[in-house]
């Protein structure tokens, strides 16, 4: 029987036809007016997304990339970061940073929680060496937030540079980086920007251009500064080498979709169905595997005893369409997640409910039929 | 009036249209057996082409961060390599050391020029402490072709590592990677793979891998270590990060389009286009500027005394639709670049010829109106 395929996980995440049209398209050439357009453009755009007038760069790469740019762009061999992390992708930035040397205060809390600014603060007044704090806004493997406006007052009271990987959750969740001054923001293409991945965000400010000027760790292809000369500087939108032109054609049509709904209608979508996911697992009798502040993008929901993870997790996907994420790491089949990012609707949310109730009801678990969808409708209908 | 558009650069190239298709389907997500089945194909797929048994890893990335992780994953701060440039290309492979603090001894002909396999040879028995030899297949910037093959048979009875750049190049002009005893070869999307621009592919020999063990300078997003780990060696196709999940469905498509063609065949399209492109510059009375071994994705032409190399450029793309490549750097209004690579056919050629006659009659540059056509002609008819 016809199940439609629904891809709701953290990322990537399911792309507008538009979008998806706008691929579809002939290439055009880089050094050509027409695309420089687009990519000045696209960069104006991204820049009342990311809500700041600072610099703004795109490369081409994955997310990862992105992070590792703001490793090297402002860090020397030696120098000392201090990393919050609350899941395995704030662990990411210390497993970049000890590729290149760079000595970390690696700060971690339970998988769950979030981290506090106070202990941030702690650290920070402990150790006046420490250059850059690395933080991440949406902890994907986890559904955990992070308070980057308390953050952003803390660090910078400091000549310490803020950096948050807002990856998983720029253009989907309140993120403003000047007004909550945070100095570099990473994000990707597969999450709140609808397109598909291949495209690396980075915004700097002059706080973290002054730190990057001292950097002595080695670049190319990552190189802020090149990059900025290319795009920036000679006024140009040139690359200094083949962007990734089919993705910044459709980002320019993301951003025009992002645009008309009206980024703040975009954060309320994503609250209201985050909302309405975490209600609808409550109802079921499940329980949330994030305790502290959670994230508006993504919803880890604990297996349930008596349940196979495993085994729910491929029901969903295989016989009834919706793809939603497993457990990471050490999370492997004992929690699923459910992405409710980018292009998603309510009864995106409704859906992905009605199929994990059927696919727990297969496996046993005893709970009203319904209970999870209409508490879902009625965060929905308030 | 209308003229369609035609992308007739070394780079991006035309996308044929099934794989145009191909970016406007949904997104998949990367951690499903449906993306790994995909992506192992692709690795197969590419191995053929790279005429190679040896390691195959894709990065999302622009064919630079594939150059980049030749030098990264294979040098230590302080190691001199050996490049033997013809071109700007050729010379990024010097930019990029320099960036990672190696000590290039940088051999550079004058551009038009093909390296000489010979000065290779004296320069490595002059100096056993080369760890590595960087060369180009085919020079974008001029049209020049390296003898790999002859490089090749030096290298191998050194220490030294041979690494090629045959972004643009491979899938379009004979390259044999483990024939020719090509340690790494580095390619790209956006030329004779007929994609869109993002992806980087890079084969390695066991006497790569060997160097590689002692390379000391800091990666993480371009560890050919981490890459292979998680897409070979764990059999899982799976990806340290995110893939260019959209690049990688293009690819398995292109591919399917090469192998139905035959790989022999495209590369005797590719020798007849750019003979056709050859013989037909020559026929109105201009110059080719490759003077060495030209190559077949793209034919370099002087522009002639008396007319503007500038408009000509400008003239053929915005009036007549067709979008040649310009000169780059020393070389700008000096020359014009025909791209015959990928997605082309002898009709494409004629049509170029047909404009750029068109062109330059107009700037009054005296020929007979056809001779230009009727050479490209008498070459796709003999």
């Amino acid at each position: 029987m016809l199940y439609k395929k629904r891809l709701m996980t953290p990322g990537p995440t399911e792309v507008p036809p538009t979008v998806l049209a706008e691929a579809a398209k002939p290439v055009i050439h880089h050094r050509t007016p027409q695309f420089r357009k687009v990519l000045t453009e696209v960069i104006a755009g991204l820049k009342r997304i990311f809500k700041t007038e600072q610099d703004l760069l795109v490369f081409p790469a994955a997310g990862t990339g992105g992070m590792e740019s703001a490793i090297v762009n402002l860090c020397s061999a030696g120098d000392k970061i201090l990393v919050a992390s609350c899941g395995n992708f704030g662990n990411r930035w210390s497993t970049i940073a000890k590729a290149y040397g760079v000595e970390t205060d690696h700060y971690e809390v339970e998988w769950g929680m979030s981290v506090s600014p106070a202990e941030i603060e702690k650290r920070l007044q402990a150790d006046a060496g420490i250059k850059a704090v690395y933080i991440t806004l949406s902890e994907t493997s986890t559904g955990a937030e992070s308070d980057v406006k308390a953050i952003g007052q803390i660090v910078a009271k400091t000549p310490a540079v803020l950096v948050v990987d807002a990856i998983s959750g720029l253009g989907a969740i309140p993120m403003e980086t000047d007004a909550w001054q945070a100095d570099v923001v990473v994000a990707g293409a597969q999450k709140g920007f609808m397109i598909p991945p291949g495209l690396a965000m980075v915004s700097i400010s002059k706080k973290a251009w002054t730190l990057a000027k001292e950097s002595k760790l080695p670049k190319f292809y990552f190189s802020w500064e090149k990059a900025q000369k290319s795009m920036i500087a000679e006024a140009l939108a040139n690359t200094p080498y083949t962007p990734s032109v089919s993705l910044i054609m459709q980002m320019a049509e993301s951003l025009r979709l992002i645009e008309q709904e009206g980024l703040d209608v975009v954060w309320a979508r994503h609250a209201k169905m985050a909302a309405a996911a975490r209600e609808a697992m409550q109802a079921l009798g499940l329980k949330l595997f994030c305790t502290g502040q959670p994230s508006n993008v993504v919803t880890s929901v604990r297996v349930p005893e008596g349940v196979d993870g495993g085994i729910l997790f491929k029901v969903i996907r295989d016989t009834y369409g919706i793809t939603l994420a497993g457990g990471q790491g050490k999370l492997k089949g004992k929690i699923f997640r459910i992405g409710h990012l980018g292009y998603a609707d309510d009864w995106d949310v409704i859906a992905a409910v009605a199929a994990i109730e059927r696919a727990l009801g297969e496996q046993g678990f005893k709970f009203q039929l319904g209970v999870g969808v209409s508490a879902a409708q009625k965060v929905f209908f308030s």
